[in-house]
């Protein structure tokens, strides 16, 4: 880290120091996370509440004590090279944020986060909102109070917004939120007016632990670590951990035998931006993730790029046919079934390509509503039924398969559902300067050879770390700002194709 | 926790918080064991040595900081009713003891000890005592330092043993572990001289999943609640956890069907007390483990008392027999072979009743000598093979079946050794009283009724938490001074009976 005439003060070291142990304690915390939503027994939760807070609490502590201030007050004066600036612009920046925060709000998010998982839970098998209403008023009570704390003169969404993506502006985000919403309606009815069906009938039960030989069978080929990583399944799939253990969970349909691959293949996407931080650097701001945009762009990526191409699925289809004789597929057919949209899903993890933004759009609308506290909790399954015949023409019958679907809001996670947009359209930006830059890429795809683009990817995006802003990273790995026209080229170009538009 | 005339001060609760949070943290340090244990991939040491060990400094930042010593100091006049002075005792007590370590040795040992444990999994499969050696330098060393800050003025071992059995003198402890040498080796030699052979030859393989699914069936029917635990597997056994969530962990060897029920019954044993401790009072002594005699009285209970007896092997025997068709067993026969005494055996883990406390002999004189700095580490496996020689009539030819078999080294855990046959020993004291006072206990472990033991087992050890000093604990339970009278009583008749001594 010192440069060569050492003119690194001793404050920085002192900062970075105490920056990792908050680092490895937040990360203690991400590791009893997994474990609750892929391990712990049922009854577990009070005790396992108890533990997150406290551990919530002492990283708060630590993030915001003398150890951090002092050495950030010594160096406010001082101009460092890079990418020491970089590393103390972040650590500033969150200390700031936390200082502002209360430690026993930080403990009371935390522990009440723990709590609600099972009332979500509950609340989703058995359709019930009003049980999770009472969650929900809490997590946007804590939250508007948390916002608050951190800039009572800034809209409270904006505030939680930068939580998850600290370097784009809300208004640019949501420009983009709403050129996807102009282009990809008109476009999504086009499709449904098309007389093209892709969807393929899976008669019988795909049995889950030969789907998970798939899933694993799909990590191996994409050239996922297992000395650190692991798959397991989880009810809403995730990927957590370090560069030393970046682990993904999905989750099984039988009815379909490949209903896993989508989510398996997003996880693992995730887990490569998380592995392909640098090692040496574990704990500072140049080992962590850019933001959830960035991190989202990687899972899109491999999820549609990638593992969604026709090249991948000409690759891999025989091992598919191995997995599950008898199936008698071809390559185009499975494509096709793999992209097909479908705009009479109402499931936001289930969705395609297409219509996955119109989901998004209207959480982003209903949770910013709510957080300005323009709605209440009592109006979200409406607005929820509305929005959706308004931008998709269904209309759910049940919250579970509407308002109650996802596990963000019982986790208070206002802000970030954006960055899944945000991330399928960086996701093609980035494809596309790739794919300029590596010799057929579909080729290798197709040969299974995705060294080049993991090299490519971890070159321009994954070894960086927090050292550039969003859009200047963006900006460095591609050669242009950050904005919809390569997703939309992308979108219109293969859905046209494939619903002869 | 209140009395009726609410004359417990502030100070009491103001402690009783903060010493909670010091559980919690400590707690989620033992998810991060497990999951080190039973789930990491093998390259996440580095990342979780790191958060283990800033875990380990935060919590013992709160044992040692003002949250606890202010109301520590203020409540030294005040007399306290039961059993507030007895929670009061056990929080100073550790309290002071951290005091006296800085915190970062305390860091050190715990970095260190996440580093070992490749180090010793190598060393041990490869034969390796030269690898292993530099590690076991490393913490004599450390905790020799640790036992000095404690208490310069005693024997260091005896600090050392106090951290696992704080309130039984080193002295008594000794005196038992003597009177087993004096009484057991004669017995075992006896066996060893009788005609008699207990054996059982297990032809064939027998599959790990099989094996899994009986001892899912053993804790059934033993009364493990799932939804508060569960089994994994992990190279070295062991139980962890909370009231809350008690997991437990087993081993298989494919060579024998039965291979894995002693051991599982044993953690079990050890998850039943965790489970017994009172809800409410998690994260109070009063909601914590006595210490590990106590601990492993219960494992030695259940695996020992129970699940090697004829009653439970009458009734168990059918369940195995439909896990394993055509195995062609008898329950006398399976009753002797859980029982046979193998004096050739060199591995402690796999180790019978009788010749296990020869085991725990050897071990506990050789890391009472090396930490006194009486023996060097490179003498280790030399003493070693000369000891079992002396004790049991036996030679290892490999380390990895000597000097490197236990994990515990690693750990620096020394000290814990003992704690094995007191355990052992107050088993069978604490089974007697329970005996007498349950109407036809074997009667009901025949029938697989377990609640009336549960039952005893949690209103005269479990509840207590760390009311009672062990001593007292166990003369409130068995209405005797803890001594080996029992189990040399029980050990005589059951191994005469089986081997017509």
């Amino acid at each position: 880290m010192a440069t060569e005439q050492g003119q690194v003060p001793d404050a920085y070291d002192d900062l970075l120091e105490e920056y990792r142990r908050a680092t490895y304690l937040s990360d203690a915390g991400g590791v009893l996370g997994w474990d609750q939503q892929v391990m712990m027994p049922e009854e577990g939760t009070p005790a396992r509440s108890k533990q997150s807070a406290a551990l919530s609490a002492v990283q708060h502590d630590v993030l915001t004590g003398d150890g951090i201030a002092d050495p950030l007050a010594e160096l406010e004066e001082e101009s460092l090279p890079e990418p020491q600036s970089d590393v103390v612009r972040e650590i500033r920046r969150e200390h700031e944020r936390s200082v502002r925060v209360p430690r026993d709000l930080v403990e009371r998010i935390s522990e009440e986060s723990s709590n609600a998982l099972p009332v979500w839970e509950r609340a989703r098998a058995e359709d019930d909102w009003e049980s999770f209403a009472p969650v929900l008023e809490t997590f946007v009570e804590l939250k508007r109070e948390y916002a608050e704390h951190i800039d009572p003169e800034k809209d409270p969404y904006e505030v939680l917004f930068a939580d998850y993506e600290p370097y784009l502006p809300l208004e640019h985000a949501e420009r983009i939120l709403e050129r996807l919403r102009e282009e990809l309606v008109p476009l999504v009815e086009e499709v449904r007016a098309s007389d093209v069906d892709l969807t393929l009938e899976f008669d019988g039960t795909y049995d889950e632990d030969d789907q998970m030989e798939l899933s694993r069978d799909a990590l191996d080929a994409l050239g996922y670590p297992w000395e650190r990583g692991r798959v397991d399944t989880a009810a809403h799939p995730f990927s957590t951990g370090t560069q030393f253990d970046a682990r993904v969970t999905t989750r099984f349909d039988e009815s379909s035998p490949v209903s896993a691959l989508g989510s398996t293949i997003h996880e693992f996407g995730h887990a490569t931006y998380t592995l392909g931080l640098p090692d040496e650097e574990y704990g500072t701001p140049l080992g962590k993730h850019r933001g959830l945009s960035v991190h989202e762009s990687q899972s899109r990526l491999w999820e549609n790029h990638v593992g969604r191409s026709a090249a991948f699925v000409e690759g891999f289809l025989p091992r598919i046919e191995e997995q599950f004789p008898g199936l008698d597929l071809t390559a185009p057919g499975l494509h096709g079934h793999l992209n097909r949209v479908n705009p009479d899903n109402l499931i936001r993890v289930e969705a395609d390509e297409l219509t996955y933004h119109m989901h998004i759009v209207l959480r982003f609308e209903i949770e910013r509503d709510l957080v300005r506290g323009d709605m209440a909790v009592s109006e979200v399954p409406a607005v929820w039924n509305e929005r959706m015949e308004e931008y998709l023409g269904i209309r759910p019958e049940t919250d579970s398969e509407g308002a109650l679907q996802d596990i963000h809001w019982s986790h208070g996670n206002f802000g970030y559902f954006p960055t899944y947009s945000l991330g399928s359209v960086m996701a093609a930006q980035l494809f596309e300067a790739a794919e300029d830059e590596i010799d057929d890429l579909y080729g290798q795809v197709r040969e299974g050879e995705f060294d080049a683009l993991h090299d490519w990817l971890t070159e321009n995006v994954h070894r960086h770390g927090q050292r550039y802003r969003t859009n200047e990273l963006v900006k460095r790995a591609t050669g242009s700002e950050f904005t919809a026209d390569a997703f939309l080229d992308y979108a219109t170009a293969k859905f046209g194709d494939l619903y002869d538009l």
